[in-house]
């Protein structure tokens, strides 16, 4: 085995992080880690009004500021993707200019819930981030961030969150960026998962941990042993 | 969240567990691992010779019998599917008789390999596992064992596997007895991770880990955290 975090990884510490449908409780979530590491941070939604409620809410002491989710787009170094899956490829074909040039990350995993529980929905282009890859050409895509429980990234009493980000790609640099953000988020690791080609997989695990949930009454995450 | 080892599980110890398909590289280690856990264990192959030749090479102070797949899919308690997923669905079909009132658990991984790596299989049925259960009316068909690395369960200097197995099922007492049989793997645990139809996605991340290990020279395999 290698140590995935031997060599020094990208100075990731002042980026300025966009959150696309950032007023959902992941994007809060993930803004409220990334914020407290220090990054600067900006939550868009449909709504500027309500993206800066958001940010408020999340204290007055942290680097969060709200925004329409096109300027977000424009304002952030790299760019988050918490919409809803309903929406989501005509979203982002809406702000691909905003996008062209940056590192866009997609945390979407397209569910459906019926009694049964969660399950995976089907999606044409192969996974949600396969989706965003093919209406955001001039974005370079990359996979991570399906597992981590919005519940601990949002609750004060959770320090640490133990947890290893799957990061997927197909762009080097990008994939190794996301891994030194993910590893911002005090106890999470970054690891390089695959190629997009099998994001799908990733996204629809979520159903899995969702039902793990259910049983064991817990915040499921996944560790990957002998790395 | 709770223990999922805190009630005590089904009493496996002595059920005899045939491996169909159990020639190849995990068939084998897992015979070699339930075995050495005490349990009867029969490899079955297309060819009865190659598998008593099998068997007898695991060792012959193991109680692992080789026969030919129909007759090991008779003599034994429980199933494991351990095949190549070309002809998995056929193979099943002939069995499905001898099958009838088992437990048959499926561990197959429909991928392909290409200069990029592995990918997933599209699968009409959603997953092996639900392949297997559509052509085997009369049995109970849990998903389990995807994950687990053929060569750690091989090597004899290893003597504990770091690793969750993730069961999936729909019949709750066949779960539990399935959780309990992977607990007899040492440092291995069971654990319940959703409905067969949820089952897909277990498969298909048997690609991403060949990617973890591929990019991190390891024998990835996961744990899930806050259970």
């Amino acid at each position: 085995m290698s140590d995935p975090q031997a060599a020094p990884g990208p100075d990731v510490a002042t980026l300025a992080i966009g959150i696309l449908g950032g007023t959902g409780d992941q994007g809060r979530g993930l803004a409220r880690r990334f914020a407290l590491a220090g990054n600067p941070v900006i939550i868009g939604s449909r709504s500027a009004e309500r993206a800066v409620a958001a940010a408020q809410a999340l204290g007055a002491d942290l680097r969060i500021r709200g925004m329409a989710n096109a300027d977000a787009a424009a304002a952030a170094d790299v760019v988050i993707v918490a919409v809803p899956w309903d929406g989501h490829g005509d979203l982002l074909k809406s702000l691909a200019a905003a996008l062209a040039g940056k590192i866009v990350i997609d945390c979407v995993n397209p569910m459906g819930f019926d009694q049964r529980g969660a399950y995976p929905l089907p999606v044409a282009e192969g996974s949600a981030a396969q989706q965003a890859a093919a209406v955001l050409p001039g974005s370079v895509v990359v996979g991570a961030f399906h597992h981590v429980s919005a519940a601990l990234l949002l609750d004060p009493e959770v320090a640490s969150i133990d947890l290893d980000v799957l990061v997927l790609g197909d762009d080097r640099s990008a994939t190794d960026l996301v891994q030194a953000l993910a590893a911002r988020i005090p106890g999470a690791r970054g690891l390089y998962a695959g190629r997009l080609r099998n994001c799908g997989q990733i996204e629809a695990l979520t159903a899995n941990l969702v039902s793990i949930n259910r049983r064991y009454k817990a915040h499921a995450g996944l560790r990957v042993t002998d790395v």
